[in-house]
């Protein structure tokens, strides 16, 4: 079952909706009537898109579907986590002393996987995981279950376009490394005692071209046997691994 | 689906199923009519329990529910793979000069866990994985699947008993190194480069107690949130890359 659509989380009418965002929850997307020319409608979509919240035009019928209640054009299910902003964790990371660490996911959509790359990543301190509004892995109850409960807690950063988050962090004082199949930088090779992200692609896919541009360097796990590749989230495990190894030594 | 209850892979008869344990090929079970005396039933049993394959008693009832061909008091499911002798694989490993790795894998029962260790290991040059006869996780289409087929050709051994086969390993001149959670003993402290046995317990119960006497030394990995585990099989990956690392540096 996936909690997102427990009729329990729908929102819906204008002012609840509102009320909603301004306190800083977040929606799994939000319906609106396309065939309306309200003022208040056009303002909340535009604080949803600001949030990095999908919305989605639909028939009235749509809506009508999802609640039998007087809607006003508008409704949501509100997310299973808190999203936090990618500023604040640098700025709350800097400001304790500590080396940023943040993994960045570019179309991994498995939910096991973003599961267990999540409950990865809170064993080794990063401080958070960034991923797009669209074509990530929805924070389903299985993508909890698989993250052994870590989602719940553990801060993820819901962007609207990943470039711009990387071109973020880059300008204050991170380095970019996306993992990638081509070259090979083995990991054992590389500097990962500085402030990092690293970005992970899909296995099918890797990391998209336009963002291996924004990247400083592409990292590697070297292997022996090369007709054969690691699952992701074993990956993610071996390259955490690597980066508190190194900043443990040094 | 599970391919192991296909019924194509189903075999009956006396003369056919002795044939083929004959031919070294492994049942995943075999079932056996309870209310038999005949001698050369019994002979099959005796063969099929030293190749480590699984003999449960039945009634007729159920021999006939599998097939309405005349079974003659046995049938059993072929396995989906072909399965390795320590004592094979290990002379192989010294043969070719090759510092022998062997995992093996107390109580992990979870398919994908499976398969994603046996991905890992492919990936790594573990020489085989021994898995127990009673207890493992199924050798089924998911877990080839979780492994990305790798388990269709990967060595896998199973034993019997895991203790007898650590013993073994160990008069050949292996270390023993099995995960625990409660004696720290961080992997980057420990030396691999020597012929290894690694043993994984399962997420909820870890290494059993008795093979935990036989094991030369604990192993752990370090982590900064002791509130939270890794995923057996990220553990595994983080096991194998350092293994893989100390053995490339010396």
């Amino acid at each position: 079952m996936n909690f997102t659509k427990n009729p329990k989380n729908l929102i819906y009418g204008k002012h609840p909706i509102m009320e909603a965002l301004e306190a800083g929850k977040a929606f799994d997307k939000l319906f609106i009537q396309t065939s309306t020319k309200s003022e208040s409608l056009r303002e909340i979509k535009q604080l949803a898109l600001e949030m990095g919240i999908i919305v989605q035009g639909v028939p009235f019928e749509k809506l009508k579907r999802l609640t039998n209640a007087s809607h006003q054009g508008i409704a949501g299910y509100l997310s299973l986590i808190q999203y936090y902003k990618v500023e604040d964790i640098l700025s709350q990371a800097y400001e304790k002393g500590e080396i940023p660490l943040f993994l960045v996911l570019d179309g991994i959509q498995d939910v096991r996987n973003f599961g267990a790359i999540v409950r990865t990543a809170s064993c080794f301190g990063v401080h958070a995981i960034i991923v797009p509004k669209y074509g990530a892995a929805p924070v389903s109850a299985d993508a909890i279950k698989a993250s052994a409960g870590a989602l719940a807690t553990f801060p993820i950063c819901r962007v609207n376009d990943l470039k711009e988050s990387l071109h973020y962090l880059k300008e204050n004082g991170l380095s970019v490394a996306a993992t990638s199949i081509t070259k090979s930088n083995d990991i054992g090779n590389c500097d990962f005692n500085v402030p990092l992200a690293v970005v992970l692609g899909s296995e099918e896919k890797g990391v998209q071209r336009d963002i291996l541009r924004v990247a400083d360097f592409e990292i590697n796990i070297e292997h022996q046997q090369h007709f054969n590749s690691l699952n992701v989230s074993v990956a993610n495990g071996i390259i955490m691994y690597e980066v508190g190894r190194q900043r443990k030594i040094e």
